[in-house]
């Protein structure tokens, strides 16, 4: 990979590199983005690439490389440029380079997970003689079947700061973060007090690509809104309420008795497995109302997240994007690494 | 592919042969199992091979064949030698050979659909200037979220034919047929009344060999049959009773926090579906009470149903293994295709 382009890299930005507080990586399977921040909080550049921890661990291998070294070089790739001009600002990342699989394992972090602890230790990874990558752990729900979180996190304290007073001092927020593995996060203030993941994303694109249903399916270029919410309110209903096991293959009965377009059955089978796990996810939240969801993820999943929440009657729902880089500003300096001037 | 050998061509059995009535053809997407069968409804002699429609379309299409040219060639491999000894006895087939893929199309039947109906028609094609193949059509369930079946009718017939009174008199029995799509059916006597089908094969092996689920996964030689009760029972559990996409997350975790090994996993998520999958169609059976279930399929997923029912307080199982013959029998009795000579 050639030297990753910045985004956002403008004029009036050059400026606030000049005082850049903080190097923040956030670090996952997949990919791995370096964001540049400046005085008060904000990104004043930023680095996507494809040097998740899988593709590092498979340049390791090629190489015959040591994971760390590996490690080190991706680092170098990513930002060495940053590294060497701003030789003295701390640098943290979170994500999957905390794993088992990652750079240094982070331990996860029991619930309740007060996520501005200042006291809560971060690992570390020596990345020069004189300096450190710190890395914020995950947290582990440690319930009858446990659950755990990498990123997340991270994620949603950001979104916590960007929300101020609403969501900093509320009781009880349900946070969604919808992806491969979405995250349903009950969250109270800054503190995460307990969490399930629902594995939709990962199955819909395996029942999608590789069942017999994806036999059916013709796609679109857009997103077929009726034939999603369609599929949600079937989910929502009785004649939908068995295991996804048993009403997906409604997206193929459904087809061959000329109910459906082939061209409607992807949209159909996403809104009927986002269906499925709304309905379950407020089935175990029994006894709990929640008024909203704060939903932290790209815009595509996100809004169809919220148009399927609101056919369950949740309205209240607010979004944010790319929060990782604030969550891990505030990380920074709850623990002292960068001093807040806005205060 | 060379001429398919017989089974069970003993010299007892080379009597039985001579005195033939019937050709009959359980014929799906992945296999194509050819039976001759004796005067009283009894298999004298079975092929298998791999013939399956899937492997009939590739042909037709890798040879530049009219598909009905490739069915033609794919039964002659099968059993010319059958049809030419035995020019006069009939011939007659189910399974996925009737789809719209197939060779000709067997128009699904209605439920509440008659097995035994002397008068439904059956669909046919022309296998020689004076002969035809008879194919079962399968059945279909048109309520909100609809159901088919193809060759599965046909099995449950057979069962139905040998299990005796206790079945042929029964007015609300529940059968499972287990495979890559199982199939719940409720019966009575020998017409199908209703039924619906989990993608539980299919989902559990693409999850446990496409997913991050399979990361983990060490192979064992035996079933652990612990860890797959396990599975059952947290499915059963309050704990377990979300949505699979839910639940399915806990043989990653559990492994991630030691409570389970790397060589559960695999029978723990079979377990965890299959219990899911029980649960579910319990649930929606609500307010009918099933003594017993009857399944028809392979032993060991049979085995693996059977210790979930049990769980699930049903201890009544009869197993049946290979009543697709003894269906296809029956059918061609009831519409007097041949006779019986043994009543």
């Amino acid at each position: 990979m050639s030297r990753c382009a910045d985004r956002q890299v403008e004029t009036g930005v050059m400026k606030n590199i000049a005082e850049a507080q903080l190097i923040a990586l956030d670090w996952g399977t997949t990919s791995a983005r370096a964001y540049l921040m400046g005085r008060d909080g904000d990104t004043v550049a930023e680095r996507n690439s494809s040097l998740g921890i899988m593709d590092v661990a498979a340049k390791a291998k090629a190489e015959s490389l040591p994971l760390a070294l590996a490690f080190e070089k991706a680092l170098a790739e990513l930002c060495s440029d940053w590294l060497e001009r701003f030789e003295s600002i701390p640098v943290i990342a979170c994500g999957m380079v905390g794993s088992q699989q990652g750079w240094a394992e982070a331990e996860y972090r029991p619930v309740p997970a007060n996520l501005a602890d200042p006291d809560y230790a971060m690992a570390s990874v020596q990345i020069a003689p004189n300096r450190l990558m710190h890395i914020i752990p995950g947290v582990l729900d440690r319930k009858e079947l446990p659950d755990v979180m990498r990123g997340e996190e991270t994620q949603i304290l950001g979104a916590v700061e960007l929300g101020g007073n609403a969501l900093q001092e509320a009781e009880e927020q349900l946070f969604l973060l919808p992806g491969t593995h979405s995250k349903w996060v009950k969250v109270n203030g800054r503190t995460i007090t307990g969490f399930s993941t629902s594995m939709t994303g990962e199955t819909y694109a395996l029942l999608s690509s590789k069942s017999i249903l994806s036999k059916l399916i013709e796609p679109t270029d857009a997103v077929d809104w009726n034939a999603f919410e369609r599929g949600v309110r079937i989910a929502q209903s009785p004649a939908g309420s068995a295991d996804l096991m048993l009403t997906a293959f409604s997206a193929r009965t459904l087809v061959l008795t000329g109910g459906l377009e082939k061209t409607e059955v992807s949209d159909y089978l996403s809104g009927l497995m986002i269906g499925a796990e709304i309905r379950s996810v407020l089935g175990m939240a029994r006894g709990t109302a929640f008024p909203g969801v704060t939903i932290c993820g790209n815009k595509e999943l996100s809004a169809r997240y919220a148009a399927a929440l609101k056919i369950f009657g949740i309205d209240q729902v607010h979004e944010f994007q790319g929060t990782a880089p604030r969550g891990m500003w505030a990380v920074a300096c709850a623990q002292g690494l960068v001093q807040t001037t806005s205060v």
